[in-house]
């Protein structure tokens, strides 16, 4: 998700350092000390403005969510909206999904979302896509065995090549749905979608894990 | 493909020996040699009219089709648009599918085309769909080991069930598309798929093939 650039942003998210966690890579292995609890930890890699987190934090208060965003401009948006919930399961991360591993131990993810990610279409940006194999092996790392990650978007080709990829990488599918909304009517929503669904396109849904053994 | 039923159709059918063989195990392991050449075998189960078939047919000249269908008063009509064309490389069988292990030795066959399969929409009707694990190892023991399955439906459930069916069954997927007549404009098509394409409505594509040793 792109936004107009908000002035100062970094400063703005450093106001609320037990939300937005200014020095991440220290609490690895850690996050569970961090919360206090011995709960589930599920990240979303590209929040965006934070919706979809908030409302999963508030229905699911025995997970510990962090919720991970690249973009600053974007992050203060998120930052600000949660953070009059004073949640005690949400942490929030101004990182590039390139570093987690450098963020979170191998097993210590036990789920990752991924909610309309970029579809950088051409062909030359495959690499940059969450569902390509930049990024698979770097999921399988801090997933635990059991561990799954759900996706959606609304974007067909991006939703065709992640498919195809993650057959490639002998994934198993646990769920998959061509109109995540014509099934299911109690979904948890991002801005984008609930724009986007009620115009009544469909949107595209996997639930995958990876098999056998760690690499 | 349901029709009204056709008065004698077996015996209409006899009438064409030649087209439609009328004892096809007598020819099992011996197609090419009923076909006098050593062009690769492409049967398509549940061929209907036989649109699809005979347009493959007239196209590919050096592929040799064996066109398949349950039902004899559909098998009739495909009887009767084809035999005109006295196309040297088609055949015609009215079988069930679940006696293809009879009609063709292991290997014999290069490619399969599944076209707008019944739905079988019932939880207890799965053993009938022809991406159920009634059928998949049937087609495997008749597919040489880079013989391929080109499926297409414009049925979402059937889809969403045969790509999580694949999947369990650790086929490759060589291809995919979620709107196949929005990539490609030339392909052939099925009267029942002129009908729903015209209306804009999505044709779901997958082309897949056995990974590693028959069983």
């Amino acid at each position: 998700m792109r936004l107009r650039k908000v002035k100062n942003a970094n400063e703005k998210i450093a106001q609320y350092p037990s939300l937005a966690i200014q020095n991440p890579s220290n609490f690895k292995g850690k996050w569970r000390e961090l919360f206090g609890n011995e709960y589930p930890i599920h990240i979303e890699i590209g929040m965006g403005k934070g919706k979809f987190l908030l409302e999963k934090a508030i229905k699911e208060a025995n997970v510990n969510f962090i919720g991970i965003e690249k973009f600053d401009s974007v992050m203060i948006r998120a930052v600000e909206k949660i953070a009059p919930y004073e949640l005690p399961n949400v942490k929030l991360l101004n990182i590039d999904a390139l570093i987690l591993q450098e963020i979170f131990n191998n097993n210590e993810v036990d789920k990752i979302y991924l909610n309309f990610s970029d579809p950088w279409p051409k062909s030359r940006q495959e690499k940059r896509r969450l569902t390509s194999n930049t990024f698979l092996p770097i999921f399988q790392a801090i997933l635990t065995d059991c561990g799954d990650i759900e996706f959606k978007t609304d974007n067909q080709k991006l939703f065709e090549y992640s498919v195809m990829n993650i057959n490639k990488n002998n994934m198993e599918i646990l769920d998959f749905s061509l109109h995540l909304h014509q099934r299911d009517e109690s979904i948890i929503t991002t801005e984008y979608e609930d724009r986007f669904s009620k115009l009544g396109q469909p949107i595209f849904y996997i639930k995958i894990k990876f098999r056998g053994e760690k690499l």
